[in-house]
């Protein structure tokens, strides 16, 4: 068994060992192929990596991506110095550890957006930032909530409604509510189970899951961790190789996936400042060094974990999938009705307008936006049956799922809202989570005169103001930059008290 | 005589005596069926639960709903134990009594919005959480308002208004002012005397008061604290039992009242979570046993009582209460141009256009706004004559009154302004706020240059914005969840001074 | 000479006698006549009334309204006590003096909106209330400049700038530049010599004033102060008795005014709450007595001064005018395109869209918004030569000015920002903002392209935004009242740690 | 050599010497026809001025503008007192000192808005409110900005973005970016080195930069500080006296330049009121000598460097530019699309559609929204390639500039932002922002669905927000002046005590 002294002596560029769950591994040759940048690892060089491999990587990485011939063996950890000791006993930590011994109940929750304000408190900075960073300035992001608000309701009365029913059905599958967990990556971050902690949750509840690519959990766990029936689908990010793509949506349908959604508005992962800004960390001495270096490896997590991306996807790529798999296909991230309809003559099933959660390109439109321009294109053209569109981004309410539903979607993907209520509260966070949103949808489906899903249309709905982007999100510049408006300031009474006295 | 020690033993769920009015009663059997949930009583098992029960039930609610067998007589009340005093001495209640002691003359507040702001600071805290709230992120409470704010005048100079008069007729009835009581629940919860104050008022000022269903003084102590030829007119939720429904409403017009409104927007009460909030209590160690349970008694005043409002209630039933008055009937409640139409062709003699101050769907649309929507419709087809039509929601000057007669109401209902002024001031201050409406009314009258409603009409407004909902109504996620845009911070001077200096 | 001890004797209402300027008046009978109400003159019985009186009262008012046998003469002021001497040791007026003493410089106010903010800070409290005031929740008022706001310049270049002339004419008087002094009430409130400080202004930079009916000076003096060939304007309130209103119609047309504008826009003088809360003072003990009375006589400087004002006037009054005077009649605070051609039809020269400063009606439109309303529509049937159209209201900047002479205005009036500049800075502060005015006037023209006023025409403007009040203002149910969204709050460490440490 | 005292003795305006750069001048007969006025000499009659010459005026003003006579000859400097020393000590000082201790690492800055907060801390306040602030209101600076922010992207999903370029070509330049550095003047303001800091940024990263007429640098020294086949611009305000303007292009055509931009948006330099307060010196004991002066010299940088500006500039003198120069010439600050028009009739190369970074006319409109007026004029006439079209003015992200390009413009002009950089970071801060921008860039074009500019059109985009200005820009009124709407406050406990107690 190795001892902790001699991992230690491999600690640098030209000969780097890492100890993750006990082993110990040589990584001196994968320096360069990291997707994540060699900074990163360097860092852990000779040292326990575990803590910072953990959330972004999926228990078989090392297995699938390094040589056995570099898997050295157990090492014997109580001769490895532990490093982050200190971290625990941080006046920031510590200050968090209070704001968890201080959190509030489970039951005092009343809505999705209490799990997240509870959530921002209690995670992990780096995780939150994570989590919750998005693209520029950020406005894309808020406007997918905010969209939304700007649709109001046109709810009928005296209808019977002593009996409600919002079940519908996804691409085949019969479902409690029209809304799914959508694809988020690095779950491990908010949670130590990651994952599998939505797929209890999706079962219980009987909504579909949607299994991310860059998921912390293996595929294979998340799958392992659904009930017999329980439905999930696959997020998938096209490899540069065509080969890794083809085994891991085989694979998927193999392993009983009943949908391919195929992740289209991200060529390359976005740049999310929040979340660089969180990793900064002060080089101290070699300020000199790295000067300049825009590019350099510690960009947050989005970049650490993206390089594989191929930014050379296109249509062209769309019959090979469909000659690879006999899974429903559905184009996620699709972003204006020109390429709603590009995707009905591709014979795809559906399409998620999306745009990344705000994570991709700021100033794109929120989905509810574009759901609202695509709809009345397809009905025009008598494609409205053809292929089934979902939304994600910014849903929140029972209300912005009916809104989204009224327009004509057959669903919604939520993702933050639940990994917020994990990060908090764990399974039974999502659990209650998914509780709230079922009492939403059944008190406002009365309450807006509709019994089934079926009942609901655009005659519900005032969406004149929702193409209306008149207030200017503001960023940094109106709070840093802009120098209020002044007024002459009052002067010093010494100086003028005689000359202003002398005028009274 | 019982003592205070023998109720005390009957303290659970299987035995369970309570005391009000200084009177026992055995309501073991009554817990499953009460509205509100078996929590509440329970909370209160073998204890005196007057304060509680007092404004939420109307006196004659233990004689009406619990068989006489259960009745177990009088208390001797000097040997129950006041649990109550700790809650006299707590700093919250110790804060309100300062503040109460601090309040403004009543002559100070110049406007209903000064009520408000007096209220909200001397009213404790669970009653004023039960008028303030709102459904969800209560944005459709603040749009009631908001919407008159973006309506505009277009006045008339040099017309002689040297007199003017704004009395206006009801379903018939000749009223001082275009404006009535609407129906609010709990009035206890806000003055010990409860809507009889109301009643004294609008008595004083001629106008009409509508007697909710849900009062805490009973319906015929309502009534009783009417004048001679005082107008009232009857709130009624419908109960799933029609026969308790026929038997309200026979009273009620034998009684005198002069119009039937039916609530048509609550098929179940809102979720406002605010009051929920208020009522939370810790269940300290019993953390585990509860949590998940979304659904649990305690959800506020709200859902305390309404769990017998009849959620199949439907245009079929219309004939119905046609055949059991005479009254004129309104629907109360209506969001849209279509039900509109549908109630003229129902021959009900008006409609409220409402959504219950915004304490049911949010993002209903503001009354106003379905009433310019409204008006036109019903011009266009020859029915403005038809049917009466009435908003709430929202008013609280007199420019907003003359924005709505003028738009084409006839008459507008105001209820949580009185409500406060009642709490805050009792009957002077319902009185004084009838009385600053009425200055009100008469200036801008003259200002808009109209001398009777009848010179009210759409061509004395801009109403171009009223449509505009470009402004995104911010919820909680603007204050607690989203993180501000930063640019980079200071960094600690010991850190970088050295390098700091060189380059300097 | 009468001895302070004898008047203070006669100190109630049925014996009320009063000081002003060191002679002693006996206001008995005159009490119930009192414009302003009994109570403020009660206040002063027996005692010297003079600083009270002197800004609200043209000095000849006693002598016009007071029966000379109720002049008891000169009072030996050495023996009256001197109650005021108090005030001027508050807290209050002790921090005033010191804001005085710091003031800024003259030469620091680089704009109007700069002695507007330095005005606020050293004015009195109820002269700043009784200025800045305006209706109901102030929305008309912050409108009026807000309404400039929306209103973008489409600026010509490459055109030869080096002269610009923004002189013009305003009913057939040259003026030096396109604004005049506008009528404005109680001129000693802000300054000890009254609106005499504005005649001088004007004549030094050529601009016309407007004497205002309720001025603190008498018209006389006014007129007096002005030079030989400086024009003046008449502001009328028409009173009830209409011989009154021809005698000083004829009085000023033989003291040489050359414009007679009517105040239309007033038939009752409006409520403006700060102007009232500022004269607020505690009843004490005797709360109970005036309790519900809304309509007291302490309502501020508005309501003081205004009961003489006739509700009465009407489109048919024109004629007689017409009749009593050959000077141009120009109606002032016309609020829509209807009533500019119903005054073409009267055969009037001018009107002043206007609508009071905001202090008549809330939520009447700007000015600028009506003048856009108004002149496509005169332009349309060839009445644009027919009659000179004027604006007023919230005008701070040599831009606002500019936009609307492209509209089509004449010129536009300007009153508070020269009131705030004499009461901070008296004549040298009327005169820098004038010539502030002048410099941004020069600047601007040449910026826009424009050489002369002629140059300036619609084309330069972009007004698309002009009409849209889609921004709600808000009131104080914003600030006050409505409850900040909340998410849960932590709760005590003590209780739930231990739960919470079993939990994580 | 001159001793310190001797030149101290010439102190006066009839007898004036200054020292600049060690050397004495005699400046008594030039003081009158001082651009910046005579007052601010005075300030150093008889001292060393460099300190406050050395930013405003190139090296070689003194050999240009003063005759030999006046030269005096090299200083003992030794023997002149330093009267800065103070300024270095004081508090204001101290504090910024500190704040440059402590500012962030240049790899924290993660967008060119980081730049902007880094400086506006590190900044000498002068430096910083010339740089920073714009005419009156500062609503055009602000709307420059927040007019990108009404354009909101359509972007292309699965495009084949595996390479993208955005090379392009401006007046036959091949550029690496579609951005050049526009004209801003003193740049010795915020970096020692002034202009030439942004030619070697420029250089190494291949894109263009505009050469001010009123740099710190002179002409020949930025010119000089280029490398071989880098490409400059030549911004020309043009001079009343038309041989030095003739002088200056036929110069600068000489030393190599591609393009002459001639300013048309400012005949008269703009009134900057933040840069005037920021030069405001209290004339302690003189007040009333200077009190009414408007117009003194002392109006910060702006005005100090701008009286040669000729405003008689108009299309006439084109052809005159035409016969001088073989440069393509561009008009720079056309704001309308009729001016477009006339410029492609007057057979120039391009124009600029700017405000001049807000810094001129207040309310004018954004060049992006001027732009998407002109381009569909353009296009409809045939026109788009007749004449480049640029745009400048609050552009801070590649987001920005991809707007721009999609609308139809050829390329951007950024000014501030690197003026930012620069003052914070000199040439690394420029070349980092440089390198942010081409990161975001790549990211951006791939995310927008684009490879090359000529991929970039209006299908791109939804604008239909752009040219709302719905909401109300606010200046210093609604901060200092509007009072806040209140509510009856509170009163004494004791003052009520008894009676309130009376009443509960």
């Amino acid at each position: 068994m190795l001892k902790g002294v001699e991992v230690a002596k491999h600690n640098s560029a030209k000969d780097c060992w890492v100890i993750v769950h006990g082993r110990a591994y040589d990584v001196t040759e994968f320096l360069p192929e990291h997707p994540g940048g060699q900074k990163i690892i360097l860092k852990y060089a000779g040292k326990d990596a575990t803590e910072e491999f953990e959330p972004i990587h999926p228990p078989d990485t090392l297995d699938k991506y390094l040589d056995r011939s570099k898997h050295l063996g157990a090492v014997d950890m109580a001769t490895v110095a532990r490093a982050k000791e200190a971290d625990a006993a941080s006046p920031d930590e510590q200050a968090r550890q209070r704001r968890i011994a201080e959190m509030p109940l489970l039951e005092q929750c009343y809505n999705l957006l209490d799990f997240e304000a509870v959530a921002r408190r209690v995670m992990k900075k780096t995780a939150w930032a994570y989590y919750s960073s998005a693209a520029d300035d950020e406005i894309t992001m808020r406007e997918n909530h905010a969209a939304f608000h700007r649709i109001w309701f046109r709810p009928r009365i005296l209808v019977d409604v002593a009996n409600v029913d919002f079940s519908t059905t996804m691409l085949g599958t019969k479902v409690a509510m029209p809304f799914y967990v959508t694809a988020t990556a690095l779950g491990k971050l908010g949670h130590p189970e990651g994952e599998v902690v939505l797929t209890r949750a999706a079962a219980k509840h009987n909504v579909i899951q949607m299994i991310p690519t860059l998921a912390s959990c293996s595929f294979d766990e998340i799958v392992d961790a659904a009930t017999d029936h329980q439905v999930q689908w696959l997020q998938l990010y096209v490899n540069k190789d065509r080969a890794i793509t083809e085994r891991i949506v085989r694979h998927a349908e193999r392993r009983g996936c009943k949908g391919l959604f195929i992740t289209v508005d991200a060529p390359q992962l976005g740049r999310r400042e929040k979340d660089m800004r969180s990793k900064f960390t002060d080089p101290g001495s070699s300020v000199q060094a790295t000067a300049g270096h825009a590019t350099d490896g510690s960009q947050g997590a989005a970049r650490a974990i993206s390089s594989f991306i191929d930014p050379g996807l296109s249509w062209a790529d769309i019959p090979w999938f469909r000659s690879i798999t006999a899974m429903p296909i559905v184009l996620k991230g699709v972003q204006r009705v020109e390429d709603v309809l590009k995707a009905v003559d591709a014979g795809v099933q559906g399409v998620v307008l999306s745009n990344h959660g705000g994570r991709q390109l700021d100033f794109a439109r929120s989905a509810v936006e574009v759901l609202a321009e695509t709809m009345p294109v397809l009905r025009a053209r008598g494609l409205q049956d053809k292929i089934e569109v979902y939304v994600d981004g910014g849903v929140r309410r029972a209300t912005d799922i009916l809104k989204a539903l009224c327009l004509g979607a057959r669903g919604v993907g939520i993702g933050r809202p639940f990994l917020y209520a994990m990060s908090a509260y764990g399974l039974a966070g999502v659990d209650r989570a998914m509780q709230l949103l079922r009492d939403e949808m059944e008190m406002n489906m009365r309450l807006i005169g509709a019994t089934t899903v079926a009942d609901l249309g655009p005659d519900l709905l005032d969406v004149r103001s929702l193409g209306s982007h008149a207030t200017t999100p503001a960023d940094a510049l109106a709070y840093a930059v802009y120098d209020p408006l002044v007024n002459p300031p009052q002067r010093p009474a010494e100086a003028v008290l005689p000359s202003a006295k002398a005028k009274l």
